[in-house]
């Protein structure tokens, strides 16, 4: 067991109604106004904004808008949070939405209070040693970026899609009500699951020094993502199962997963910010693509945990029959495993592994990870 | 799943020779003095207190000691720490030792901080609003009491078991070093693990809303204190076990098995501060007692997840298989089972059914705990 540091200081709402109770908390927080970002305009239709704005108008916080947020969220949007956060002297940055809206967030929370280039956290030129305070109500479960200190940008000019973490970017508030999740589409929640499943393997398959306990927490979170995803493909509407695939994507990636573990590597999340910055498409849906095809590439380097997932997770016996297992309970749920299955052509993919030829390099995984390996590994998806 | 609140501000510093840093954590946190609370002298043998002098002077850190704290500690110990806290005028509490010490040490942070008469806060009389910031190094893993916000004193004058619930009590520190608890004793490392599983049980048994996911980590926990108690028993210095059952020992009370469950009581915990405040057995072996006992009477109250406690914990089918296969372990182990055991003749059952009954009525389940209720259990155990 390794020497670990765990500190996880963001407060959880959780529940129905929670979202309501936004204005109180900022206000209990000392802030005064805030910059409300979000993605799309649909949050204008369906109640949430109106009530998170009666909140705020109810405890008298003043704020600025910041919509438009995409998936695989984009470094050009956070320029522009950045600069309507330092015009408009927000106190803290308050994020309604999903995973997208809340890196953007984090990075526009960095970003205001920093006098250079934003970029320059992500290529590590310089550290975030401060932030504005980051409240949200999040409405997508699946990235755990309200609980932890990490967000994923693209910078649509170089297409680099890249990170940054720092104690200063764990939200101080973040609001969890299941039914406000119970609108994402059926699309959305598998690609969420495949997500969700990928942040529990990437340290479960690749750690040198893993504790039994870890194991034990992580099939946890995946046995209880699985059967709630399968609950909820037929009845969306079932707040337990909801309430509880949200609950694990939270914890599956707010650092308990992490603790006492040695030499964790992220190669799915390495392989796939390279699919999903050249071809768009969503973050769990390339995952499910390539977390099949990177297991049965690494399979033989930990047969013991292979055997242990086959075992624990699907009551199988070899590591290769738990990879089929996973692979096919994807298909059963309908998250794509294969390239086509997305649209993505095999012309596509020189430009995906030089993409990701550069992610392993800034990942500092380049020397397991070279261009023949991530080039074998993306021909098993095709 | 119930709507909840989560949030555990407590830094944990896990690991091999993480005591050393205890003056710089102190230092960072702009802390000058500190009341040094420990229980025997045998700390200023082994080098733990060495050692943690060392580190306090090297960062000019003052401490005034407070030392002779026992086991199932007293509220006269706690009321001369709150007069030495005050009189040298302390900026926070340094707790070396275990979860006695511990609890001690946030009674008189509390207490240091409060006018009148720290009890009050065990009343009900008064609520705990501030107190001293509290930094622990943790020698015996078992209660939890490095990452929750809660403490249980006993009043040496009245043998009230009472305990004290507020966030300001959590931790600001916790050292969790697997190597300091290499030299407990077998005998207190199964009634440690007692104590887990009787954190663990409390709740999964007796809540009226218990999500699957919660059980499943209760089940992560429990059967890793099983898997490393037994290989500890074997050879106590097995770091990785011992590292393991500490950290498990800790997350069975950190409020994450609570959230999102409801009606959770604390009938063991009840009925056990009751033998131990008039027989002065180890909290533990208190618990391993009336655990069994409690299960007999209660399984039919919640079937379902008896038998599911069963199937998961031993393989076995039936509630009653699985509270016999429990039994079973605690022999196994080492920690009593029923009164003799411990030396406690029937004699003594009165006084502690009168005890049990005021902790009932203070614990509000003496509704279903009354003294027939109480009797019956007892008997169990005899």
């Amino acid at each position: 067991m390794e020497n670990f540091t765990f500190w996880n200081p963001t407060r959880i709402e959780f529940g129905k109604d929670k979202e309501k109770e936004i204005g109180k908390h900022l206000a209990k927080n000392g802030i005064q106004k805030v910059l409300l970002t979000y993605g799309s305009e649909r949050i204008k239709h369906d109640g949430l904004f109106e009530s998170v704005v009666l909140s705020l108008k109810s405890h008298n916080i003043a704020f600025v808008e910041c919509g438009g947020i995409v998936s695989n969220p984009l470094l050009s949007k956070v320029y522009e949070g950045i600069e309507v956060a330092k015009r408009e002297k927000v106190d803290a940055i308050l994020s309604v939405g999903g995973g997208s809206v809340l890196d953007s967030s984090k990075a526009i929370a960095a970003g205001a209070l920093y006098e250079g280039d934003v970029w320059d956290f992500f290529l590590g030129k310089a550290t975030i040693e401060k932030a504005l305070p980051i409240f949200d109500i999040i409405t997508l479960a699946a990235t755990g970026s309200e609980m932890n200190h990490g967000a994923v940008i693209t910078n649509d000019a170089t297409h680099q899609k890249y990170f940054i973490q720092a104690p200063a970017l764990y939200p101080t508030l973040s609001i969890i009500n299941p039914l406000l999740q119970s609108s994402v589409s059926k699309a959305y929640l598998v690609y969420s699951a495949s997500d969700v499943i990928a942040h529990c393997i990437e340290g479960y398959f690749t750690a040198t020094t893993h504790p039994v306990f870890i194991s034990k927490q992580i099939e946890a979170i995946i046995t209880t993502v699985m059967e709630t995803t399968e609950k909820l493909l037929i009845n969306p509407d079932d707040y337990d199962a909801r309430g509880e695939f949200a609950w694990a994507a939270t914890c599956a990636l707010n650092g308990l997963t992490h603790v006492g573990v040695a030499g964790v590597t992220f190669p799915n999340h390495m392989i796939e910010h390279a699919i999903s910055a050249i071809c768009n498409v969503p973050h769990g849906a390339g995952l499910s693509i390539i977390m099949p095809a990177w297991m049965k590439w690494y399979q033989d380097k930990n047969e013991a945990q292979f055997k242990r997932f086959a075992q624990t997770i699907f009551g199988r016996e070899s590591a290769k029959e738990g990879i089929e297992a996973l692979e096919a309970w994807f298909k059963k749920i309908g998250t794509p495993t294969k390239f086509a299955h997305c649209g993505i052509e095999e012309k596509s993919i020189p430009a995906i592994i030089e993409n990701a030829v550069d992610n392993a390099h800034y990942f500092g995984m380049d020397e397991v990870y070279t261009k023949e390996v991530i080039e074998k590994i993306l021909k098993k998806a095709l």
